[in-house]
């Protein structure tokens, strides 16, 4: 990295889990010059975390953390955050995992020092997992969720805040509830729906997938995911997510109940209103999605430009775009089978469409439907 | 355009319906010179798609047209279809709707002579309607379903496959159910599991989609697509529709029993089988979803680059990547909440995304987990 990095948290921070997580907690740290010690059950993965540079191994004479960060897997976090509120009296603990709820609970039961224990969530991930898919910027620019017990100490919360921000991340206090109905909404509801949907393609006709779209392939990209780590995240935090799928397993009878009324009469009195309501129900959910620089999700102007594909030919159309001075909002890209040429659909903030599509006419692209 | 087209349709066309769908035929056989017939119930569209070059106005003694192309609203396509079939007794009549099995029964039912009726169905469509929002280059590239009865007659058939052709598309022989059972599939019911999970966000707390991710917003974006179109769509397809979301049903009502079962005890027995089958399932499902150049879905290398939200800062790393010699599969850009970057996430064929890195690296580029 080239910029200066100015840091506050205190070391030793003693990392436990050199995973993905851990070992990328330990590179932020470590580029901000902070002792790190790395602690993983497996002997490969904590010498392959050091050589990455994330971190020492403790030493004799190890003196105590001041900060303990747990980034084991879900189902064993709890029991190694009771370990390390044991082993190091004088240390605040916190753990990376995705659900919160739960293991502060069993936290609490295992008689944990509350005061000292806060739960956190960096919003980040990576396709890969492992010491060598870490990396320093993994959390920068990404929500981390701080979610300390009502017992934690200002100190304690502040020296969670306080890592999100020194390794990029901006921090987000929650409590632990409101943290797992919030993950259930945003994450793992729409894992279940994607996965689900994809799950209906396995016996699909093949011909019949060449007719889809970039629509599904939206919809469906992230059941891709990995089983065993979705299994133990859907499972810690089941409680937070079954309602929410039970409300959408609601929707989804009444809309089979019109489209079997439908069936036998398309203008079936209250099947048409169903289907729109749930149709205009979407509409307005989608509505409140974030879009970039946390602004509402707006309506933007879209642009399809044909692009040969042949590498370079896509940043040439996107220098093209920045020489005209307008700022791309979203990308899709969109193949046609077996074609070899690509449909770019750039999206502009609105008013700015008509403009765009005759600047890049004049530089010789062909602007699609 | 610039390159010389070369048309085998045989004119007089005439387009019945002069939306977004009409008008872009109009316009792609008006390119290749081909005379184009314009008709709508509205003065106003219909003067509108002439005015845009989609052809021109019947006059007195007009000639019998060769092809009639039918681009009404879904709900009233059969009757139009049959008032043509009727009126131009020596023309092959098509139609341009979404949903084909329907259409061909009411034809039938109707008494339409069948000889000289083959439906089809564009897969192109935009965010706009209207003849405003036509383009010729609507159909380039795109699958255009043709479904004809098995009394149509070899010459109709040919024709409507030569339409597709001569506006850009290719033509894919379907039977009008396999057609429907396909976009069930592929489009319909993506299109109504986007819509509700989009419509759980309606009642969450602003702070929850502050969390949102790029998943999120994959699987939620075509819920913002139009309700009244979407209703004529699933209630023409209803018979289609239910039966793939009562499959989905049914897979949703094991999820939700495995969740209760794990919310007491998440080491429930069976319970965390069921939910790794859900997710291995939808791995298996997308990975038959075909990939650009209607190649097998690849597990592509993932590289994340830290991009400035400047305009041309894209198009700058995308001009770099032709320079490295790498071939861009796939690109999706997330924004985090309130930060002036993006990361880019740049899928490459599999094995050249650390080469990618490094060279990117080399270049300046931050690429981050």
């Amino acid at each position: 990295m080239s910029e200066q990095s100015v840091v506050a948290t205190r070391g030793p921070v003693r990392v436990v889990g050199t995973g993905l997580l851990g070992t990328s907690v330990g590179l932020a740290l470590r580029a901000g010059g902070v002792d790190v010690v790395l602690s993983d059950p497996s002997r490969t993965t904590v010498l392959l975390a050091r050589d990455v540079g994330a971190g020492r191994l403790p030493v004799e004479d190890e003196p105590e953390p001041a900060l303990v960060v747990v980034a084991a897997p879900p189902d064993v976090t709890a029991e190694v955050v009771l370990a390390e509120l044991a082993a190091h009296p004088g240390a605040v603990v916190t753990d990376v995992s995705s659900v919160k709820g739960a293991i502060a609970a069993a936290v609490a039961a295992g008689g944990g020092d509350l005061r000292r224990y806060v739960g956190s969530h960096p919003m980040a991930g990576s396709e890969r997992s492992g010491p060598t898919a870490a990396r320093p910027d993994l959390f920068t620019g990404r929500p981390w969720v701080v979610a300390a017990p009502p017992e934690a100490e200002p100190s304690a919360v502040l020296a969670v805040r306080t890592l999100a921000v020194d390794t990029g991340a901006t921090p987000v206090m929650m409590a632990a509830a409101e943290h797992d109905a919030a993950v259930a909404l945003v994450s793992h509801v729409p894992q279940v729906a994607a996965s689900l949907v994809a799950s209906q393609l396995r016996a699909a006709p093949p011909g019949s997938l060449d007719l889809a779209g970039q629509g599904l392939r939206d919809v469906t990209r992230i059941a891709a995911s990995d089983p065993a780590l979705w299994t133990s995240i859907l499972a810690a935090n089941a409680a937070a997510v079954a309602p929410v799928l039970r409300a959408l397993r609601g929707d989804l009878d009444a809309l089979i109940d019109a489209l079997d009324a439908a069936t036998g009469d398309p203008a079936a009195d209250g099947a048409l209103g169903t289907l729109a309501g749930a149709i205009a129900a979407g509409n307005a959910g989608v509505g409140r999605v974030p879009g970039k620089h946390g602004g509402s999700h707006a309506t933007y102007d879209v642009v399809t430009v044909l692009v040969p594909d042949r590498p370079g030919e896509l940043g040439r159309l996107l220098v093209d775009m920045g020489d005209v001075g307008v700022n791309l909002e979203e990308l899709a890209i969109d193949h046609a089978p077996r074609q070899a040429v690509g449909l770019a659909s750039i999206s502009v903030l609105p008013g700015l469409g008509e403009h765009l599509e005759s600047q890049l006419e004049a530089r010789g692209w062909r602007v699609a439907g």
